[in-house]
């Protein structure tokens, strides 16, 4: 078992949707990723908060085994998003976003987090992904996310930061954005061609698929008959990815990926994190198994 | 293996795509779906042509394995549809729909093909659906797709038949307006409520999924680099799923399924049939087993 750096965002999240207004919960693409990679490897959290993040959060981080050492807490306020989704949750709408001390983040790596072997970039800007990367000493496998807002506005530190990547994790959407074809294969092609060794390519409701060289391998969302949140899902399932990876020495990158799809699968349950913390270890590998049933044949 | 009868509709399709405009190209659900079950079982077909169905059309079809004693010749032009696709062919629009003899279509199973102990019946309405199982004897299993239209004009007749119908496959996004859910598993649950056994909720370049009891199956779509007509995906799936029940007593629906995807993805690779037409059993069984090589972990 491998340390694993999470570097992103930290958030209060105001979601509005089909359940009714959650104020201010715990949020950011590094909290998801950190729950969720916690549950298979230890975790070492790299992060930016303001003076009013609460004493019980970062105890809930620790408690989850999560090291915080690297989360920098500055003058200002914790960053803010507020979203509004539709009712059959597969879109929606931004209302606000304060940054507050999220605008000034420069990741900052503790020097005993510089020798972390497993890294995720969890999707901030590609400038500060790669500021990461040059305080680190020699990591085995840097996989990261990113999203649409940087395909338009940092391409060019976005393709400097895919040349350093082994494991790229996007959304389909964005991949086509970002490469502008359509069809998964010419989509994984161009991507490849642009740096990472693997693709992964998230389809929300659709599930995942996985590129390695002349390897495809195409793994089904877990059907779900009330889906709560489906904020941090991305996150949870890159988390839960690289977890396993971390926990089994990067070995089989198909049982990381169901890996983390079940760890998303449990995300979407709650709103917010709360059933990322809940979650168990038996009930993921139960929940391992289960997908096994389910795509079998 | 046992014989199995398909209804449904014989046209020319005249598809405007990515790669062109093709004039009155054969087609219709009948047809996709009998080339496709032609590979697996003995197929009969059900359907209605005018005087200007080509010899060669027949022939081909006769060609394939497939008893047109239940063709029927009317008076009059065959039923012609022209569309466009948009570009990534996930979306199409009807420029025109000439339905010719097909407006007056009432089918009749000749009494050789009553004993047919499977039977598909192929998007047509469902009064003609109901009515062409009035005249069955007893078959063992009982398929039928339908579409949007049927939901919107014919509801009553559309839920008089679902009760009568073993296995239904459908579109998601037509699976939602019946139902008005949107997640599979609510959405499945009050298909079955209506009436059939099983379900097969079809989602297009993203698979399909298979419901029969607390049974679930998520079979993913074959990714493919270049798809030239997505026209008749639907049925070849469907009867590539039907013909392997056929050929093998109505067991392993899981397998069923994947035959089903197997086949549409080679549909899929040409404009109109001509790709199910040169399909060999040999291909086919190479991408079922690629569809494991997709899928296991």
């Amino acid at each position: 078992m491998s340390e694993l750096l999470v570097v992103g965002s930290v958030a209060f999240d105001t979601i509005h949707n089909h359940l009714g207004s959650h104020a201010r919960v715990l949020g950011g693409s590094a909290v998801y990723a950190s729950l969720a990679a916690s549950k298979l490897a230890p975790v070492r959290l790299v992060g930016v908060v303001g003076k009013d993040f609460p004493r019980e959060a970062v105890d809930m981080l620790r408690n989850a085994g999560i090291d915080t050492a690297g989360l920098e807490v500055a003058n200002g306020e914790t960053f803010h998003w507020e979203g509004r989704y539709s009712k059959d949750l597969t879109s929606r709408e931004t209302i606000q976003t304060d940054l507050n001390v999220f605008a000034d983040f420069e990741p900052k790596i503790p020097a005993a987090f510089r020798n972390s072997p497993y890294v995720m970039l969890g999707n901030i800007a590609p400038q500060l992904q790669l500021h990461v990367l040059d305080q680190m000493e020699s990591p085995e496998l840097v996989i990261a996310d990113t999203m649409n807002l940087w395909i338009d506005t940092a391409l060019d530190a976005l393709k400097e930061l895919l040349k350093r990547v082994d494991i790229l994790v996007i959304n389909e959407e964005e991949a086509r954005q970002l490469t502008g074809y359509h069809h998964p294969l010419a989509v994984a092609e161009a991507l490849r061609t642009m740096g990472p060794e693997t693709v992964i390519v998230k389809r929300g409701e659709y599930g995942a698929l996985l590129f390695l060289e002349e390897d495809i391998f195409c793994a089904p969302a877990y059907p779900l008959k009330n889906v709560a949140d489906p904020t941090g899902a991305g996150d949870s399932f890159a988390g839960g990815f690289l977890g396993y990876l971390a926990e089994n020495h990067h070995s089989d990158l198909r049982q990381a990926v169901i890996c983390g799809s079940s760890t998303a699968s449990f995300c979407v349950q709650d709103v917010g994190v709360g059933a990322l913390v809940e979650l168990s270890r038996e009930h993921l590998d139960k929940r391992i198994h289960d997908f096994r049933e389910l795509t079998c044949f």
